[in-house]
C-alpha cells in the first residue's frame, strides 16, 4: 500500500519524511530548501496560531508588521548580530526582469539594479529598532510589547520538512523596556508562554534553561530556551526568548526620557517559535501507523465512518449521525462524518489513523439497532463498543484522558533519557548507545563546549533554570564545576 | 496641536496621509515603497481577515502556504502573465553576504550567486499551479479549494500608504474544478463573498462588474471585480476573482482523469483582496477629525473615560465602570476603559475622535449621582446624556445603528456620484468638476478606452454585472454601442 510508512526503528528520519508527505502535512517545492505546507499540515499551524496568539495578548502584546526587507546596511551595525549568524539569507540585488533580447524568455533588466542591496529578513531585530527610534521618546511610550506573525528567510545549506527550511513561518516578539530588570522579567514571561503552550497544548515536556554564550543567539545577553526530546533521542530547541541588553538600542540610538528626565538606552528582549514545533509535534507523539496528536492540536478530533451496504442503512445512519455532531460541535469538538461513498471504511480507517485523528467512530446497522458505535482511539490503536446515550460526555471526557496519557507517555520517556554521566568514556558510551540528555558536569569554557561538540555532536542543550548547584569536575578536563548541564545531539 | 489633521477640502492626499500616520495606522519605513504596520492599523487587519478567514472555510476552502520565492523561469511560463504585470519585481541573485575585505562591513559574496535568480512573489499562480501538478490526478481530487494568507512584492515606482506600496500583505485563492462552468461559479461566489463583505462587515458599497480586456488580470480569460468610490470622487478596486481559463493548466501541464477516463486540463480561479481594504475603509468614512470607522471594523468599539477630580471619586467610578465592561464584553462588545492618570479627558476625547472609536463614554462624579453617562458617537459627532439602567442595549443597538448610518452614507454619496453623460465633452466636464463614476457609451474597443485614458486618466472600472443593455453612440467614437460602462479615475 502506497500510504505504508518506514519503520521508525529501520530509519527514523526516513519514518519521519514519509509521514510529512504521506500525511498530507507539506510538500517538497519548486524552490531549493522551501517546502508548501498543505492544508492539514497548515491546519495544525493555525491552532497553535490561535492559542499562541491569545497567550500573547492577555499577557499585553499586540500585533504589528514590519518590511519583508531589510537594508545591508542595517545587518552589520550590531557587530555580534552579523558575526553570529545574518549572513546566509537570500539578497535582492535587482528589481526588475526585462523580456531577453534573444527571445530565451525573462532576464533580469541590468539597468535596474538596486544602489543598497536588501536581504530578506532572517529575524527583524534591525529593521523593528529602527522603527523604535521614531517611536520612543519618553518612558511614558514604554514598555512598548509588539509581536509579528511573519515569514522569514535564512538560508540553510541542510534542510528538513518544518524543521529546517531555508523560509518557515514563525512569530516574532520585540519589546522595549525602561530597565533592565524588566526586560529580564519579560524574557522569562515570554518563555514561561511558549513552557505552557507546549505542555499544556502540545503535550510535549519541555525544559527550560539559558543557553551557555557558544549557543546564545546573535546579539543577546542571554538566551532563555525550551528543549523537547523526541523519540529518536535527539533534542530539539523549540522556543528561545532573548534577553538583548541595550545591544540594538544603542546600534540604532534607541534613548528615551526616564522618569528623572535623564536620556538612557531602552532595554530589549526578543523571541519566537516557527513552524519547527510542527515538526516536533510530529516526531515527539506520532508511531509507525502514523500520526498521533494530542486533542487540543488535532484540526479534527472526532471523525465519523458509516458503515453500510444500502441506500437505506445510510439514511438511518446519516440521521443519527446529524444529531451526534450537533452536539458534539456545540461542546466546541471538531467532527467530521465522512459518508463519502467513493472510499471504503477500509481505506478511511487507515487514512485516519495516518492522519492522527484521535476518536474515530464507526456506526454500521448492528449499532443502530443495540444503540452502539464503535469507537477507536489512536493513541492506543484500542477499541470498544459504547453505548450512543450519553456519548458526547465519553468523548469529551476520552479527549481530556487521551491528552494527558500522551503527555505522560512522551515524559516518562523524556525523564528517561536523561542520563547522568561522570566519565566522558561514559558520555560517549550513553550518547551513542542511548542517546537523550545527557547530565554531566562542565569547567564551564567555550573551549571545552567546542572540543566536547567537534569530538561527539553533541551541544548544551541548556543549564536549566531550576538546576541544583553541586559541585564536581568537568566530563572532558576534570576541572572544577559547580553544576551539571545537559548535553544532546539536536536537530 | 501636532495631532491636526489637513483639512479634506485643502488636500484630500494630505488629509489621508495625516490620518494614517496621526491615528497611528502605519508608518513609513526604511525600505523604499514598504510601510510598516502599526499596531492600531494591524488590528483592524485582523478584524478582516478573521471575518474573511470564516467566510472562506463556510464555502469549503482551506488554507495552505506556498513558497515566497518563485523560479524566474516559471513567470515566464504563462506569456500573458509575464507580459502583463510580473516584471516590475524583487529579484533575489545572491544568497549569502560576506565582511567587506576592506572594513566597511558587510558585502554580498560573489561567490554565493544562484543559478537561477529568484522573485519575491508578486502574485503565486505560477509557484502554485507547478505544485498542483503533483497533487491532481483524477476528478477525485476535485474541486481543489485553497486560500492562502501572505505577503506579495511588486515594485511600484508611486507608492501610498495601503492604497499601493511595494511590499503589501493579502489572501490568494487559487482553486482548481473539473469544468469551465465551476470555475465560472466559483469566481463569481468569490466574488459575492467580497462584496457581502465590504457591505456587511465595512459598510462601504460596492459595484460588481466585470473588467475589459485591457483591464484584465494578466493570464485571466475574465475578471470579475469590486469598485469603490471615496470621498474625492475617486475609485478603488477594492477586490478581484478572476476566472483563469484553462491557461495555467496548460503552461504548467496540470491534467486529470475525468468521470469519462479522459484526460483533460484542469480549469482554475483565482482571487484576492489585500491590505488596500484597510485604505479604502479610512478614505471611504472619515473626516476631518479622524478616522471613522464601522463598528464591525472598529478594534475598539467603545471607550469609556472618568473625568475625576480626587482619587476617591476615581475609585466610585472605577467600581461602577468594571461592571458596565464586564456586561459589555459578555456581549461581544470590546471595550477600552481609559483611568490612565498619563493624561488629560480632553487629551483623550481628541485621541479617541482621531482613532474613530465608535461610541466614547464619560463619566464624572455627578453623572454617579444621577445614575447617567455622557455618550458621544463618532459618526455624527453628536452627545447626549443617557441613563446606566439599561446602558448596554442603548450600546448595542447604537452600534447596529452607526453601521447602518455609515452605510447608508456612503451609500448616498456613491449614487449621486454615479452620472450618465452623453457626449464627451460633458465626459470630461463631470471627470474634472464632479468626479465620481461615468456611466457612458463606449464602443467596446481597447483602442478607445486607451485614447480615452490618454486624455482623461479615466478608466473603464467595469461593466456592471447587473447592466441593462441600451443601444447607444459610443462617448468618443460615435461607434453603436450596446450598454453603458462606469468610467472613473482610480487609485
Amino acid at each position: 500500500m502506497s500510504k505504508e510508512l518506514t519503520n521508525r526503528s529501520d530509519d527514523y528520519s526516513q519514518w519521519y519524511n514519509d509521514l510529512v508527505i504521506k500525511g498530507g502535512l507539506a510538500d517538497y517545492s519548486a524552490v531549493r530548501g522551501c517546502m508548501v505546507i498543505k492544508p492539514y499540515g497548515y491546519a495544525i499551524w493555525e491552532k497553535m496560531q490561535f492559542v499562541l496568539d491569545s497567550m500573547f495578548k492577555e499577557t499585553g502584546h499586540q500585533n504589528a508588521y514590519f518590511p519583508l526587507f531589510i537594508p545591508k546596511s542595517f545587518l552589520a551595525r550590531e557587530a555580534a548580530h552579523i558575526e553570529g549568524f545574518a549572513k546566509e539569507c537570500a539578497v535582492v540585488t535587482h528589481y526588475r526582469l526585462m523580456n531577453d533580447p534573444n527571445g530565451n524568455g525573462v532576464i533580469v533588466d541590468p539597468d535596474a539594479k538596486l544602489e543598497e542591496e536588501l536581504i530578506v529578513r532572517p529575524t527583524s531585530e534591525t529593521i523593528i529598532w529602527n522603527a523604535y527610534k521614531g517611536w520612543i521618546k519618553s518612558y511614558r511610550d514604554l514598555p512598548l510589547l509588539i509581536n509579528q506573525w511573519a515569514n522569514v528567510v535564512r538560508w540553510e545549506m541542510r534542510t528538513r520538512l518544518f524543521l529546517r527550511t531555508t523560509e518557515f513561518l514563525w512569530q516574532e516578539g520585540h519589546t522595549a523596556h525602561a530597565t533592565k530588570d524588566e526586560a529580564i522579567a519579560e524574557a522569562r514571561t515570554m518563555l514561561d508562554v511558549y513552557a505552557a503552550f507546549a505542555e499544556n497544548w502540545m503535550a510535549l515536556p519541555v525544559i527550560k534553561g539559558v543557553k551557555t554564550a557558544n549557543e546564545r543567539f546573535a546579539g543577546a545577553e542571554d538566551t532563555y530556551c525550551i528543549e523537547a526530546l523526541v523519540q529518536d533521542g535527539k533534542a530539539i530547541q523549540a522556543g528561545t526568548s532573548h534577553f538583548l541588553g541595550q545591544n540594538f538600542a544603542k546600534a540604532f540610538d534607541v534613548t528615551f526620557t526616564n522618569k528623572e528626565n535623564q536620556l538612557d538606552y531602552v532595554w530589549a528582549t526578543s523571541w519566537g517559535v516557527s513552524t519547527r514545533l510542527i515538526g516536533t509535534l510530529i516526531m515527539a507523539h506520532s508511531d509507525d501507523h502514523g500520526l498521533v496528536l494530542p486533542p487540543k492540536m488535532a484540526p479534527i478530533q472526532v471523525v465519523i465512518v458509516p458503515i453500510v451496504k444500502t441506500a437505506e442503512q445510510l439514511t438511518l445512519i446519516d440521521e443519527k449521525v446529524n444529531v451526534l455532531r450537533k452536539e458534539l460541535i456545540s461542546k466546541g469538538i471538531t467532527v467530521k462524518y465522512d459518508n463519502d461513498d467513493k472510499q471504503k471504511p477500509g481505506w478511511k480507517f487507515a487514512e485516519y489513523e495516518l492522519k492522527g485523528i484521535p476518536i474515530r467512530l464507526a456506526i454500521g446497522p448492528r449499532d443502530l439497532e443495540n444503540g452502539t458505535v464503535e469507537l477507536a482511539r489512536r493513541d492506543t490503536l484500542t477499541k470498544s463498543t459504547v453505548p450512543l446515550q450519553g456519548l458526547e460526555d465519553v468523548i469529551i471526557g476520552l479527549l481530556d484522558e487521551m491528552q494527558l496519557n500522551i503527555y505522560n507517555k512522551a515524559l516518562a520517556f523524556r525523564d528517561g533519557m536523561i542520563t547522568e554521566v561522570n566519565s566522558f568514556d561514559e558520555f560517549k558510551k550513553v550518547l551513542d548507545e542511548k542517546g537523550g540528555f545527557i547530565s554531566a558536569h562542565w569547567d564551564g569554557t567555550p573551549e571545552t563546549e567546542n572540543i566536547i561538540k567537534n569530538e561527539t555532536k553533541a551541544t548544551i542543550r541548556c543549564i536549566p533554570l531550576d538546576n541544583s548547584l553541586e559541585a564536581g569536575n568537568c566530563v572532558y578536563t576534570g576541572n572544577p564545576s559547580i553544576q551539571r548541564v545537559l548535553f544532546a545531539r539536536a536537530y
